[in-house]
């Protein structure tokens, strides 16, 4: 990773991690585990690739004038859906996984209860987040309604279901990466999306943007199934082999090991193509997309 | 129940079960299991006395001009809010209730992973009604402000949260009415005012709306309360002394059934002293109050 990319990763971490912190302090007499849980899952270590995908779509498109601030509570707020999920994908009902960031799961650490409660509350504080963010109305309705519509049965939800269904059964290719298109690539997206929409986007901008984030979320799914199978527990902080262990399909069982890595090139080039249809100085989304395909863990 | 207030509770509920038709209607290939955990949780028999309130606030706001349309996609989307919880809150590592609404619970219809993702999803579906209404945008950032404080870490999932951590403890009264005024007020509240701003309701008159719909729904909750220990089963449609059971603290476990019933009459009160500061015609307000106080299960 270049020493810029670096910098601008661990200044956008910083950033959401401290709106995550405003956001996720208070709590009400009596709840004092349910926001335990939530600041437990939202604050834990994390790529937190989603908030950058935000303050990097912004800045790429804004330039010069780009003003961080401006990101920070939807960057909060794509954190804490994407928190929320893997709360609850990781209960018992579903993938039943104990370890996640190299650390217990929320379920774990507290209690099923908790976590599904904890998992509830921080999507209904993403929207909270957005709503008190300090966009225009416009601009607002539209970040929420890309939110919405990124996570729910259109969107995130609905890939999981499908991921869940697929457990013992085989998915084609085009199966799984419809699957994958909307468990991880459709947040994705919208962070993107969100970002350069904060950056004052068009519509050819945006979907440049869009083209460019579609093409790096498969290509995350797709290293995350290399890793999967190349990695140790350790170094990955979730439980090495738990896909194939569940016989869930994956890039890797579909088109082995070196059609996976061929996968994830081709969608390293698209993500390139779309930003050269950018008219902007898109350096920083071009690093990103070489730190998403060639990430170790 | 007088034959204008069941006509307008049949109106009102078959336009929010349209509504949530129209809105649940559609499934993403390969998720078909979780369209159908949404449509089952949501379209139901239910009292749907949020969107009455709903409904009824706005009616009784605007007069001779309500247009019942306009309260249809936010009149859905509480229906959804409340629907996922009830799927949450039935769930095994929560309340762990077979039976609702005289029919198995979502993860007995279905299954677990699928009732926790149909809830989820129902959240979201909840704020992407609104968004898709037709209310000016300011109104519609209001109306989505008043929801999601309602459902979340400061509403709705606090007061769950709360009451998962009562069972085998006592709370006393002031204590548990401040769980149930989260639990289940918040949602009832941010109905009737939500309703209200459909109305055109000045915070005024906001006010007066909102000091009714407290009462009436503490009031909900105590006549709950006194119904799981005088009605059987088959009537009330979820497990008889199913609270008691678990040794959660209820309005009649802490006053007798006849200070329970004190305490019902006294919210009945307040709810339609409230009204009396109302400058509408509060009939029907107040017809709902005295159904909610009266209802046998």
């Amino acid at each position: 990773m270049s020493p810029q990319l670096q910098d601008f990763l661990q200044q956008a971490a910083g950033r959401v991690e401290a709106a995550l912190q405003r956001a996720l302090a208070g709590t009400v007499p009596g709840a004092e585990t349910l926001s335990a849980a939530m600041r437990y899952a939202a604050l834990g270590p994390g790529k937190r690739l989603r908030p950058a995908l935000v303050y990097a779509s912004a800045r790429t498109l804004r330039g010069d004038t780009f003003d961080p601030a401006a990101c920070d509570a939807a960057a909060a707020a794509l954190e804490c859906i994407h928190a929320y999920s893997l709360v609850h994908d990781d209960l018992p009902a579903m993938d039943d996984d104990d370890l996640r960031r190299g650390r217990p799961t929320c379920h774990i650490e507290f209690d099923q209860a908790s976590a599904i409660l904890a998992g509830d509350a921080l999507q209904t504080r993403a929207f909270e987040l957005l709503l008190a963010g300090d966009a225009g109305s416009e601009l607002k309705l539209r970040l929420l309604t890309e939110l919405a519509g990124a996570a729910g049965v259109s969107g995130m939800v609905a890939g999981q279901a499908i991921d869940l269904a697929a457990v013992d059964r085989s998915l084609d290719l085009p199966q799984l990466e419809a699957m994958h298109r909307l468990k991880t690539g459709a947040l994705i997206r919208a962070s993107a999306r969100i970002g350069a929409l904060l950056g004052g986007a068009d519509e050819t901008r945006l979907g440049a943007v869009s083209r460019y984030a579609e093409a790096i979320g498969l290509a995350f799914q797709v290293q995350d199934d290399i890793l999967d199978v190349t990695v140790d527990t350790a170094t990955l902080g979730k439980t090495q082999g738990a896909d194939a262990a569940r016989n869930k399909p994956t890039y890797v069982s579909l088109l082995g090991l070196d059609g996976a890595r061929e996968k994830l090139e081709d969608l390293h080039r698209r993500a390139l193509e779309a930003l050269s249809q950018l008219d902007r100085d898109t350096d920083l989304l071009r690093q990103l997309a070489d730190y998403v395909v060639r990430r170790s863990h």
